[in-house]
This record gives structure tokens, C-alpha cells and sequence, in this order.
């Protein structure tokens, strides 16, 4: 298993040089907290614990799984430990305000830290994670009352929580879901229903665990607006935090899953089991909303995640292993052979990957300046700006950085040969792991459907045009014309960049056009429409990162093979990840016949 | 799992109306044994054991694995009596020579045997498909006293065949390989070494295994010029075929992978052991090569078979499903919510496993009738060209059908959202044992070096223009000058395909003028040069499968359906899958440059 490095370097660049995250910190009211030395140190400690305590279990954990006996799931062997290292680091609240319990960071900086405990060990990560999810719904819909009861137990780690939403019949299609809230006398609810494929339902690390649930109260309506919210603790608590009685939701079994095998997926029986209504009536879903884009960003950096961390497996591989010379001539006359880092097809590879890693980084971390902004902006206006934009880029985040995230684990497997089959090297259980990331908290399908359907489309390509419009400001500010010292250089990046982005913005309205006419156009083209966007959205990150490179190299720098590299990727990216899209194009602009008219009795003979 | 049907009746529709295979067995010296109707009972029979027999086997296999203890491999329960039911059907020597017990048919049904043996259950397949590389081995370059010696027990059955190429510290680089052949007093050799990734190295299926071994003689060459090609059996055995003492092959150990964990991957070591040797001294690789090409185009079915058997597991999922409405409006009412087959996104998941599995399959039947005349064309010349041609579609069957394979087996549990994930359901074991395909037998890298470096640029490039000359002339007597009654509707797929050929014909020779100066040219440009022949190839056999099906509509036909399915599925291809190839040919057009000048210290800066 490649033993996980944080990629400081690299986090500094983006957040520094590119994307200018002091000045982003000193807007906001946490600015005090997020001092550029503070948030140095805090990220240097987080990678110390990711290197020195998470990136070991990585491997033992997928090995040993989760243990399910006697109802109670256990966890693999050293999750405990690290847990509980981790609470007494105070990660848990890093970004929840100091009142409830938390450091009072931004929002942006709990995101990097989740980056690197996820490329770490995204099987452990699951745990706390999860319990974010749940603590931001606490957060944000529940009443004072329930924040102080809930939160700051739960920004220790004490207690941490779950998000229990799909049920065997229905996962993306909530309106069928059945479990039900009966009122109780006390202005509780007793909680009955199945839910399954709960990530970090049962286990042993620690004393509770808070379930907030969806179900519906006596007759609500039928379908989406009939689901509320509730909080259901494991174990009844009264407000002082002590625990009382076990609360009958009962752990059916875990799942036997393709990876992740250390995270526990359950099956959660609630009995009768008590619950407090979380939110207005009926109103479960819009509530669940605002959990679902931060579930969907954390989820986008699985697939950074495991494109970094399988770059770091497959570069030393890349540079030990010797085979066949290369197509130029030898480059390592006194080996037997040169390594395989020599071949052009292998450093493809992995520049693809890196080009992934490094360019999905940037595109979280630009949008989560968005998420700060979202809950700390300064007006109204800001903060719903902010909400807007970072609805629009969720979708490209976690649907494009998830596939491409797939697809860069499998280049790492592919670097090793046939070494990359075998567990022992590790490089295939990031492709096992990584896999789950484009199926759960809404497939790609889904994030598509969102993305064109509701963001662009609904939305009458608002946030698509701030976008663009940043990006073409961008284009205008460095391009030819412009005052830029690095015009020319930037030239090769400027000129795709402006085309393939005032494309989109043709293509979206075609198929706004297409669309009134046929809604199957939508669904037609979505997948296609969401991958164009996410090439596109990556290649903005990627000149943006070419021309602060030039910046600095022209500025003079102790590291200037650094900032050639990142040029070097930059070239790569447009000459060979960024063309995909013209494919994307032609699909996604295809009439929607050839998908549509088969006869579903067609698709088989088999009978 | 999803429980194999084999798809007859698609096999039948390319054997017979699209590549007229009737005619092609006609005119081979084993006409008199491959008759239609032999033909069809041999496929039905086979099709009743793969379904009733293998099948059963492929997720119960998985999840036991293979047990290695006291050095010997138990292969899991019920494969032996598979085994034995297989022999005792005489499979095994179906298109082996009747002189050394086989049944004498056509390479080409075997292909189809192996197509349906191994979508149902690939370990399982994995050990008579060894032993039948062992076996062309064996018969293409052994003596008669060995072909007599070793066929007859090997087309049984009651020996199987394994091939031992890789060492640890080399694959695809045999040149440095070091297991050592001494001549002993008799005229047979010692061979001591260590090979490793020896599918079927050792198992409970067969009596004896013989090992097709690569070693070195004493005072051989350094390189790939001083290997030569052993048979080493596990027990040595008299003429008759009586078996004697243990011949010192030890297995060390079986790798613990990622899938395909039914079938035994086996550390062996050979310890002094008995060794005959096979064919001339020196010339081991070359020889390996006649196998090599078949166990490439065998491995190809790995990858068609993924498509088919992912295909077969999320079509009746998608059907039964129920989740929200199709954008265009409810298409079934009176249900909850419609089959998740009604959605644009889902189809375009299924579509693509479809195309891929379906237009795989007549790829690899094509290919099929050149390893026919390989073997038994007429004369010389016509053997030859056979060969030339199989040589250039070997690197894109084996690649491209498993790159497409890995995605349709992907899509296949993406089709099943977060259930594809369970194993369960089987869909994601599909996923971990076809993601092998890619690797073993020579990675898509090597075979794309293959493809451009070797078989189109060392060959000046006739293997290309014959098999473009094939496609034009299929556009000129089927398109708009044509008499062709069908050619307005076939114009839809003629006048791509005829663009996408000649511009495959013209990018070549641009790749071959630029590779004169620069021969990382053509590393950089290999894979996407083979996808974009993969792709295009594909295309070719949709469109000849669309114009056999407008014939077969005009001829009246009793299930139309059938056919108008077909037409429906090669415009999904021509629509949505080809236009890839666009991108792949902007990327392997891209200059080496952004590829090649990274300096190996700059690929990361993590220390």
C-alpha cells in the first residue's frame, strides 16, 4: 500500500499562489482564527496524523473489514486508538463555531483536512465524516435547544452521527419511502422503519451515535413533500449529555461490499424508537438539501483522493521497475534495462493522474471559498451568490473528480502490471474503494440530471454565466491583448480555454432550446453535458495554475522546478485530457432518438 | 450473479448473416466435419454446460477462492466435477487434429466454445484455456514423439497445460529472465528457476500439468536471443503415458488478487527438474509468439464476455427498479414510479454495454475466420496473409475489447446505483475479475506498441491498408453509388465509417513521417492510436451488421424485432461510442513533447 505523504507543497500553491486564500481568510469573520501561521500549522499537524496514524490502517483495515456479531459492529483493529487521538486533537469541530464546542474555523479549511485524512484512509474517514454530515444538519436546522444537547458532544467525537436516508425500495427516488413517525405523547416521535446502506451506522467508536433520520409524520402527503426530519439518538440522552436507555435502533447486519470493507454499511432497524422532529413539518428534504452539497463536495474529494493517493503508489514504481528500453535509446546504459518511468505510454499515465490530483484540488478548493462565503459572507446577497455558485459546481465536483478519480486509480493499477492485481502492493483497493464514489450520495446519472436539469436549465443558465464569465475574464486579463507579461507563453492555454468555454455556453443553450421541445434531451445529454463541463471547469484551474507558475518564475523563486512542472502538467492537460470533450460535445448534442426509441422488450433475445 | 444465457442467437446472426460462415467452413479441409447442423449441436451443447454447469460455479468460486495448502492448490468446490463433465464431452480437443485425439473442427468454434465457457465463468476457464496454449504449443512446434507423447492426455483432459513466461524482477522484458536449462546425460535439461503469475500453476483438476517453461541454455545469448522453450511435466511419465515421479515443481505460494480468485495464480518453483526442449535453441520467443497471439485473442473474450455477462445482470435490474418519473412523462402509471429502463441516462449505460458486447462479438469472429485459414488456408500465400492479418487485429481485439470490457462491466454495476457495490448482487465481482483483462497477456501499452510500432509501422503498413481496402470496399458496395437497395438508410453509418477510415489511413502516415525523427512519436501516440482503431473497427462491424440486418427485413424475417434492434443499436454507435475517437485522435496527434520532457525528479515534490 503506497504510505500517504501530504501534498503540503502542492495545498500551499493552490491555496497561495493561485488562489489567494489569505486574502480570501481576512474577509471573513473567522479571520482572526485563520491567520496565515494558524492555518500553516494546523494543516502540517493534520498531515502528521494522516501520514503517521490513518495512512497505516489503510491497508490492515480493508484486510481485516468490520466485524458484525451479537448486533454490534466492531471496527478493524487501530481505528479506536486513532479515533480517539483524533478527538483529543480537537479535529472534529475544526470548522463549528467556538459556541457549540468547535475551533471556529472556515468552512474551506475543514475541507482540506478532509482531503487528507481521506487520501490517508477514506475507510476510516467515513466515521467523523458521516458525523459532519449530521452535525451540519444539527447546525443548521435544528432549534438552540438541540444544538446544545447534540453539537458539542458531537464536536468532541464523543457522540458522532449518521445521515439514514434510503431504504431497500428506494434510494434516489425518496418519495417512496415508508418509515414512519408516530407522535408521542411527550412531543417526541416513535421512529419505525428499515433503512439501509447506512455508512457508519453501528460501531465502536464512540459512546452514541446521533441518527438523523427521514421519515414521514401521520398523514403526510404523499411522495417528496410528506418526508420530515428527526434526530435519533442510539441511546436516549437527557440534556446534560448523560445516556440513558438503549433506543431500539437496532443494527440488522453489515453489507459485504467491493471496498471500503473497514467502513461499517448497515442495515438500521428503528423500532418504536424515539425521535425529535428536526425542522419544519414535511420539509425533510429541502432540510436534507443543504447536507447533500456538503456530502457531495466531501464525497468529489474521494475521487481526488484516490487519484493522488495512487499516484503516490504508482510514481516510485514507475521509477524502480526496469523493462525494455526506451523507443529513443537507452536513457540508463548501465542497468539491464531502463525503468519503465522512461516509456512514453507509462509517463501518459502518470501525468494523467496527476494532471486529475492536482487539477481536482484546485477545483475544490476554488469551490470552497464558495462554502465560506455560503455561511460567513458579509450580506445576504453574498451568501446566497455564494450558495448559488456552489450549487452549480457541486455536480461537476463530485460526479467528474469521482469518474476521473476511477479512472486514475486504474492508471495506477495499470503502472504495476500485473503486480497491480495483487492485494499485497495495495494498488488495486484503491480502485475497489474509489469505486463507491460515483454510485453513493447520488450517482453520476443523478449529479447530471442536477447539473443540467436543475442548475442550468431551471436555473436559466445564471450561475453558468457567472462562471464562464470568470472564465473569460480570466482569458481577457492574461490573453493576448492583455497587459500580461506571460501573454505569449499563455497563449496555448488562453485561446482552447476561451473557445471551449463560449462552446458551453452554446451548447447550453441549444439544448435549452432542444429541450422545450423534448425533456428526453435532458437526460439525453447529461452524463456528456456534466463530463464537458468538468474538462472545461478543469481546464480553467489548470491555466490559472500555468500562469501563476509564470508569475513565480519570473518573480524569482527557491523552487523553480516546481513551477515548471506545473506548466509541464498544465500542457499536458490541453494536449491530451482537455480534447476529450469535443468527443463529449458530439455525443451530448446527438438527437436523443438513438437512445430513446429501442423498445425495452428489444434490448434482449435471450428467451 | 447474474445467471448466464448464452446469447445464441446473436452468435447465430453474426456467424451466418453477417460474416456467412457456412460458406467459410466450406472451405476448409474440415468442411465434412463443420456442418451447419453440427455446428448448431455443438454450440447448443455447449451453451446447455456452460449455463447449467459453469455458471452456477462463477460466484460461489469467488467467494471461496482457491486454498493452498501443504504446497498443493484445491480449486473450489464443484469446479472438479465440472472439469470431469467437461472432458467426458471431450471439449477440450474440439479443434485439435483427430491423429492426436482432438475432434477436428475449426479454430474459429472453439473460439465460440471458450466465448461461452469463459462470460460464464472465467476461473473456471482459466484452466483448460492454458492448457489449450500449451497444447497449440505443443502441436505447432513439438516433435512428433512429442505431440504423440503429450496431445492425446492433454485433448482428454487428464493433463492440463500452463505457460511459464514471467519472473519476478521481468514480463513483458523476457529478455532478462534467468531460470537456467543444464543438459543432462539423457538429451533432457534441468531447468531451475523461479517463475511467477502461473495461472493454473498447480490445481486438483487433472492428473498431471504440463509446463510450457522459457529458460536459458548454458552459454546462451544475453536477451531475448538466448532463451529457448521447454515442456516440463509436474510428474514425469513414460511413452504410454504412465506417470512416474515427482518432477520438482514446487508451488511456493498463490497470489491473493483482486478477482478472477477462482482461478489458481501460482509461485513455481522448479527445482532441477526434467525438462524437454521445444523447438530450435535459442528461438524459446519466438515460438512463445504463435502462442501468445492466441491467448491474446483469447484473452479479448474476457473483455466481450464482461460486456455480455454485465449486460445480462443490469438489464432485468433496470427493468424491475422502480425510481422517479422518465422526463418525458410517466410511462407506467399505475406503478410507484417508472423502471429505471425509461430513463434516457440509463439506456445510454445499457446501449453501451450492448454495442460494446455485441460489436465485440463480431470483432472477434472475424478475427476468428483468419485464425481458420492461419491453420488450414489452402496454400501458402493464403496461410500467410491469414496470419498478417490476425497479427494486426490481435493487438486491437485484446486491447480495446478489454479496456471496452472494463467499462461495460463498470456501467453494469452503475446501472445497479449503490447495489453494485454489494457483492450480492455479483455485478461488481464482474468488475474486479475482468479489470485483469487489460493487464495480463501483454498490458494495453504493449499492445498498442504492438499495433502502431510494429505491426503498422515496421510493416509498412499493408496489414492496415488490406483491412481498410476491406472497409472502403464495403462502403463503395453498399453506400450512395452503390446498387445497394438499402443505401439510404446505410448512409448514416457509410459516410462516417468511410471518414473515420481514410483518416485513420492518413494519420498513419503522418505518425510514420514524424516517428522517423522521433521515435517517442510513437509511445506517445500508441494507445490512443489503437483505441481510435478499436473504435473504428467497432464501427465496421456495426454497419455490416446493419446492412445484414435491412436485408434480413427486406427478405421478411419471423421476428423483425430482432433486426430492427440491431439498425437501433449500431446508430446508438455510430451516435454516442465512435465519436470518441475524434478525441482520440487529437491526442495522438499532440506532439510527444508535453509527454516526454518532464524530468523524471520533477514528477512530484512530496520530500
Amino acid at each position: 500500500m503506497p504510505q500517504y505523504k501530504a501534498p503540503l507543497r502542492d495545498m500551499n500553491f493552490v491555496m497561495n499562489d493561485v488562489l489567494n486564500y489569505p486574502k480570501h481568510y481576512g474577509k471573513l469573520p473567522c479571520a482572526e482564527n485563520a491567520t496565515p501561521d494558524m492555518v500553516e500549522a494546523i494543516l502540517g499537524e493534520c498531515a502528521k496524523f494522516c501520514e503517521q496514524v490513518l495512512s497505516p490502517l489503510n491497508q490492515t483495515g480493508d484486510q481485516e473489514g468490520c466485524h458484525f456479531e451479537d448486533g454490534k459492529v466492531t471496527t478493524p483493529k487501530g481505528f479506536k486508538a486513532a479515533y480517539d487521538q483524533y478527538c483529543q486533537g480537537g479535529w472534529q469541530g475544526l470548522s463549528h463555531p467556538e459556541e457549540y464546542g468547535g475551533q471556529g474555523m472556515p468552512i474551506s479549511l475543514s475541507v482540506m483536512k478532509s482531503e487528507m485524512i481521506g487520501t490517508a484512509n477514506w475507510s476510516w474517514g467515513m466515521y467523523p465524516g458521516l458525523s459532519l454530515g449530521a452535525m451540519n444538519t444539527i447546525f443548521l436546522h435544528g432549534t438552540e435547544e438541540q444544538k446544545h444537547h447534540f453539537l458539542p458532544k458531537m464536536c468532541e467525537g464523543t457522540w458522532s452521527g449518521t445521515m439514514c436516508l434510503t431504504e431497500p425500495h428506494c434510494g434516489t427516488d425518496l418519495g417512496q419511502l415508508k418509515t414512519k413517525a408516530a407522535a408521542n405523547a411527550d412531543g417526541s416521535y416513535a421512529i419505525t422503519g428499515t433503512k439501509i446502506f447506512i455508512s457508519s451506522g453501528d460501531h465502536d467508536l464512540a459512546d452514541n451515535i446521533v441518527h438523523i433520520v427521514l421519515a414521514r409524520l401521520p398523514d403526510a402527503p404523499a411522495g417528496t413533500k410528506g418526508i420530515s426530519l428527526f434526530i435519533v439518538p442510539k441511546f436516549k440522552c437527557d440534556p446534560a449529555g448523560n445516556l440513558g436507555d438503549f433506543n431500539n435502533v437496532v443494527c440488522g447486519s453489515i453489507e459485504h461490499k467491493m471496498g471500503i470493507r473497514a467502513s461499517a454499511t448497515c442495515v438500521l432497524n428503528f423500532e418504536a424508537s424515539e425521535g425529535y422532529l428536526i425542522g419544519p413539518p414535511n420539509k425533510g428534504l429541502e432540510c436534507m438539501f443543504t447536507f447533500m452539497n456538503s456530502a457531495r463536495v466531501g464525497t468529489s474529494l474521494q475521487g481526488l483522493g484516490a487519484a493522488e493517493l495512487s499516484y503516490q503508489g504508482a510514481l516510485p514504481y514507475a521509477k524502480d521497475r526496469l523493462s525494455m528500453r526506451a523507443l529513443s535509446g537507452k536513457k540508463y546504459p548501465d542497468k539491464i534495462a531502463d525503468p519503465i518511468i522512461c516509456h512514453a505510454d507509462v509517463r501518459r499515465m502518470l501525468l494523467t493522474q496527476k494532471a486529475f490530483a492536482e487539477g481536482g484540488r484546485a477545483m475544490v478548493y476554488y469551490a470552497a471559498k464558495y462554502a465560506d462565503f455560503m455561511l460567513f459572507g458579509e450580506t445576504e446577497a453574498v451568501r446566497n451568490e455564494a450558495d448559488d455558485q456552489l450549487g452549480f459546481l457541486t455536480p461537476i465536483l463530485k460526479a467528474f473528480l469521482t469518474e476521473t478519480g476511477c479512472e486514475a486509480a486504474n492508471l495506477g493499477m495499470q503502472v504495476y502490471g500485473g503486480h497491480g492485481y495483487i492485494k499485497e502492493w495495495g494498488m488495486e483497493q484503491i480502485v475497489r474503494d474509489t469505486r463507491i464514489a460515483t454510485l453513493y450520495e447520488g450517482t453520476t446519472g443523478i449529479q447530471a440530471l442536477d447539473l443540467l436539469g436543475r442548475k442550468v436549465l431551471l436555473g436559466k443558465m445564471k450561475t453558468l454565466k457567472t462562471f464562464s464569465l470568470d472564465v473569460l475574464k480570466f482569458c481577457k486579463d492574461n490573453g493576448l491583448i492583455s497587459g500580461n507579461p506571460h501573454k505569449k507563453e499563455m497563449n496555448r492555454f488562453i485561446w482552447p480555454l476561451f473557445k471551449y468555454t463560449t462552446n458551453w455556453q452554446q451548447y447550453s443553450v441549444r439544448l435549452a432550446m432542444r429541450a422545450r421541445k423534448n425533456f428526453d434531451v435532458v437526460g439525453a445529454a447529461s452524463v456528456d453535458y456534466l463530463m464537458y463541463s468538468g474538462y472545461v471547469s478543469m481546464a480553467y484551474m489548470w491555466a490559472m495554475m500555468a500562469q501563476a507558475a509564470y508569475e513565480k518564475l519570473a518573480e524569482g523563486t527557491d523552487n523553480p522546478e516546481f513551477y515548471k512542472a506545473k506548466i509541464q502538467t498544465a500542457e499536458f492537460y490541453f494536449d491530451r485530457l482537455l480534447p476529450r470533450a469535443k468527443a463529449h460535445a458530439e455525443c451530448m448534442m446527438a438527437s436523443p432518438k438513438s437512445l430513446m426509441k429501442m423498445k425495452e422488450d428489444n434490448f434482449s433475445f435471450l428467451d
